[in-house]
């Protein structure tokens, strides 16, 4: 109970959000999905960030390694368009990608529509933490989140991070029998 | 209305067609296909390979920078054989791959024959050009064009390329509303 | 009728099995499984390895090079843990990687367990011989099995090895009606 809150990393990778000319939605949409989600107390560390990848790599490194965040999901720079680095810039600083993620993003948005199959979104492990990619769009960030995140907590523990808990109504998380938390 | 036709890449990777020894089926598959999709005027820029990485590598960057084709497709030399070479190609002159394209052209292809897993299709952007790798047999060709074409509009749309319409009876071409051709 | 069996390698990559901790269960449901599948004589040809990439490259290679494997199936180390290195292994290895079986095993091991997407599992090509990665759970093996190796027998024709016969009560193997074998 005196264990210091879960920390989650939100990064909005866009030109004009960090210039100020366009109101960040993706941000906020992320915070307010994983305030849904999320039973287990936590706080969002948040960075925006132009369409640079050396500036994104800093950004995601900073967030894994310095500000302890067990879990970084960014918004925007996906898709095939030259300034669209974040893809980029999370393989580079990750030592293992998990295709499964995009697959499962882009089949999920495909019910929505035939232009998923543009984003180049992935996720992958740095340390002991996951950093996950998803779309720019407000409307698809809550359709891809609840798409993967069954699967975050037990990757999560996987990686020696914290045990994170949903709240069951809203989606429910899997683990295997044996990694089932024990009463402390 | 005095716009130049676009140009389209047409690539047949093959060491026996490009021998002579057997007659290129699926450069005209592509043809035929993309010719009852579109509507916009459009002419093709067809070479013929065989199996060789640095010639057909120097054919895609040939119809990419010199030609100025939009929009590149190959056919053939995508499977797991030794001289089958063309997602290498591909991949060594793109600057981004689009994994969402291979998976969808796999998915596609897996309601028809199991081997389809076999398939090593890519599709990636180099400079202001899609490039799509298509399967040899003629017949899966039209199948997996029409699973992916729906995107290659808008795609084309994000790398500042020409802007392709189709016959909606064909095949309809999704767009964000925000990308909708404003009447000129 | 006096060609000598067909051989298949099966690796267990296991830090507990390796060092008998734990008993292996992979590996002996990788073996039941191929027998209820393969009608061909086949012999299995079996290591067990730690999770350390060097020694796994190391017996995937003389599987491959030396023991004449036609077809080499591992079990373990395929999750995100940063002991889990299999997969990083089969790609050092490979000369070709075939996106489609990561895809497929994935797709078929989601409509059990969302975790599925956590998986790394892929399968290439070494010269003649292909590599699959299966998961290390014995339940979830013959799923994944199953769910590529129709596909198997025409890879490992089109890799020039033997030709693999299936019961098909249990398994159809497809093959392109070219690539059916001619009465001997």
């Amino acid at each position: 109970m005196s264990h210091p809150p879960v920390r989650i990393g939100i990064v909005t990778v866009s030109d004009r959000a960090s210039r100020g000319e366009y109101e960040d939605l993706g941000g906020p949409a992320i915070r307010e999905e994983l305030t849904r989600i999320l039973t287990t107390p936590w706080e969002a560390v948040t960075r925006m960030m132009p369409d640079e990848q050396p500036l994104v790599e800093g950004a995601l490194k900073d967030l894994c390694d310095q500000e302890g965040c067990c879990l970084v999901v960014t918004t925007g720079g996906t898709g095939p368009a030259p300034r669209d680095i974040t893809p980029e810039a999370t393989e580079a600083v990750c030592d293992k990608i998990l295709d499964g993620f995009g697959e499962q993003m882009r089949a999920v948005s495909l019910k929505f529509v035939p232009t998923a199959i543009l984003s180049r979104q992935i996720a992958g492990i740095r340390g002991r933490s996951l950093i996950i990619n998803l779309p720019g769009k407000p409307s698809a960030i809550a359709d891809c989140l609840q798409a993967v995140f069954p699967a975050v907590p037990y990757c999560i523990d996987l990686i020696e991070g914290p045990y994170l808990e949903t709240d069951e109504a809203v989606l429910k998380a899997f683990r295997p029998k044996h990694a089932a938390k024990k009463p402390s």
